[in-house]
């Protein structure tokens, strides 16, 4: 590929399709910038803007209020002793398993933990004990089965995994486990506890002292209005010292970070959005709310839910087989149902999943729920009259 | 801290300070956003907003052109076999020891390497050992210690180091050193050689062939008009496998890049840029040019450029005894260049620095250069007269 001037013509300013469309994808409800944070963005957007303003330790910058956030707001925020932004919520969980564990060592996981958990565990060099779930249609965690898997690591090496990791909720289901639970029997055999919060840091209220968790990992872009990459790590003092050892040679830059991440604007939109993400969070219940309300209109039209019921989250996982049927038929196939609803204005069932689809209604609000429901009702009495 | 109204109003959208400054701080003057960025920026700013597209590898979306991008456009602008998004220069770094070095291997690196290099290189667990440069004025890394370092390293440890690392220009001086005469060095011994680009990617022709480099980083939000943070990582296909491996469990997914790095705005701003990007990369002579003058404008001054001369990169470090000597009797002491050139709309001499310092002359125009050379002289005068 010569970079030529028809070459070049095909980058600069592209247009993103779906800006507009009432975006159901549990990636993107709550990811959703802020007007606080649009503005943010264009007025930060320049390389490395923060910079102007370092001493030499990017958490430690004054004005803008960058301390203040990552070493005030967020620690209260989470409940947790010391917090760092990362680039996301798997770079968080790279940094704990890369920091506490060595080479070899076990990390205990649900089966359910999203692939970035796996992944994350064998950038670590580290080996993998799953603990089941129940199967359909609820795919609960067997909460025990955390002892379960860590005897069994003990049995096989001789020693406690390095961490246990449970996903809160997964990113599936949207299942809330009982992390109180889990983090008791993690602490009886000494082991520290992750929790993934991707979904859940940003949506709903997370206490990390209350749940027992000793890290916490979060996502900025999938949870906290902002833009991406950017997410954070919450760490309890214990374990403070280990993840967030400052380097021998280059006093105050912290080696697990690489001396900073968030050299940009995403920072400053999370700090924009944080104001409007407290009270989200503090309306979750409202969320809760819509989420079953939806979920309940869904089954009247035989579109079943799985997972937890009655439902804790926005994310929600579906079997249609009223869609299935009619995608075996449709002149479209399997690709209708996307194609019927990007008609509709509507985005986020991935294209040609017809018969399991996840979606989520975090602050889309009830009246374009409503018209959502509307939407799936249309499509299905469209293709019933085809019939 | 309570998170109550009082609190959360120090968040929300801050404005900066620096916005619309003439900017001569290294790390800015390659960062500022064209206009089209910040098209891209505002369009794309949600969240995770290019997962809207992504068939499960985000480098291999289509539409918007990532993959055209990733795979076509920035291995043929690097003159590299394979590229890589990454969250900047440091991360890139970081992945190329993490994943083809063993703990305890030993890397060598010249002594004006960035920091960054050097944490990346603690993360990793490896021994760092440094190739001397000349001292001053020059600071010129010495290119035969190379072959001295990595004797070194072969007599103390019975193997050759791992890798080495160049850093092309470093970050203190701008200095541009003989990389092909190192890459023979290296590859002499069969170690391969990662340059890090950050302040070359994006401001100057950097062809890895020709360098005889296995591995570049470069520095999105530094030196390619992109939000930050990212950066880029060129392999050459004989490490690719390694760098690149796959999970065997999440067989799309990339290990060392867990999964996906730049899920976000920051992608599209790099390719926003592109088009102007590579055209300022062919102007390249203009810049050296314009860092030549106002180097030589500076020099008749009384304040001198150290580092190599004639200097090849837009990035300078200057010995300015004329400003020290006023710091030693202003009222402001020290902080009188940074306060009188902030009252000047200049920004990027770090504040309480008057000695020594650095600055980039990169895209600011011959207009701007002029207008900050005649503030110096006018500093100068004013305190002169206040003598
Ligand atoms: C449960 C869960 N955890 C973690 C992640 C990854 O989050 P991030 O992009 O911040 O690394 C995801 C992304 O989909 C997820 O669903
Ligand atoms: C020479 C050099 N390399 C690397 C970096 C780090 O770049 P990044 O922020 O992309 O990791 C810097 C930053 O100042 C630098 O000066």
């Amino acid at each position: 590929m010569a970079l030529d001037e028809a070459a070049l013509k095909k980058f600069g300013f592209i247009p993103r399709e779906t800006k507009d469309a009432i975006n159901i994808d549990p990636l993107q409800t709550a990811g959703k910038l802020t007007e606080e944070a649009r503005r943010a963005l264009l007025e930060w957007g320049d390389g490395y803007s923060v910079c102007d303003f370092c001493g030499g330790v990017l958490d430690l910058i004054k004005k803008p209020p960058i301390e203040e956030f990552v070493h005030g707001a967020l620690p209260e925020f989470l409940n947790i002793d010391a917090v760092r932004i990362t680039h996301g919520a798997r770079e968080a969980k790279f940094a704990v398993m890369h920091s506490i564990a060595q080479e070899g060592d076990y990390v205990v996981m649900d089966e359910v933990a999203h692939y970035s958990s796996v992944v994350a565990a064998q950038r670590a060099r580290l080996n993998i004990k799953k603990v089941p779930h129940s199967g359909s249609p609820e795919y609960m965690t067997d909460v025990e089965g955390y002892a379960t898997a860590i005897e069994e690591v003990i049995k096989e090496t001789g020693k406690a995994p390095a961490l246990a990791l449970v996903t809160y909720p997964d990113g599936n289901y949207g299942n809330i486990t009982d992390v109180q639970r889990i983090s008791k029997i993690c602490h009886d055999y000494d082991v520290p506890l992750l929790l993934n919060g991707a979904y859940a840091v940003g949506r709903m209220p997370v206490d990390a002292k209350k749940l027992g968790a000793d890290f916490v990992a979060g996502s900025g872009h999938k949870s906290m209005a902002a833009s991406g990459p950017i997410g954070l790590l919450g760490v309890r003092k214990e374990y403070a010292d280990i993840v967030f050892r400052k380097s021998p040679t280059n006093k105050n830059k912290e080696i697990e970070l690489l001396g900073c991440t968030s050299r940009g604007a995403t920072i400053m939109t999370m700090i924009a959005s944080f104001p409007h993400v407290v009270e989200r969070v503090n309306n979750w219940d409202q969320e809760v709310q819509n989420a079953r309300w939806f979920s309940g209109k869904l089954e009247e039209m035989g579109i079943i839910q799985k997972g937890q019921k009655p439902h804790n989250h926005d994310l929600m996982f579906f079997e249609a087989p009223v869609f299935y049927e009619i995608s075996q038929k449709a002149k479209k196939g399997r690709y209708f149902l996307y194609r019927e609803l990007k008609e509709r204005n509507i985005h986020g069932i991935k294209s040609g999943l017809t018969k399991y689809f996840k979606l989520s209604t975090f602050q889309v609000g009830r009246e374009n729920l409503q018209y959502v429901l509307d939407s799936f009702q249309s499509i299905i009495e469209k293709y019933e009259n085809e019939k």
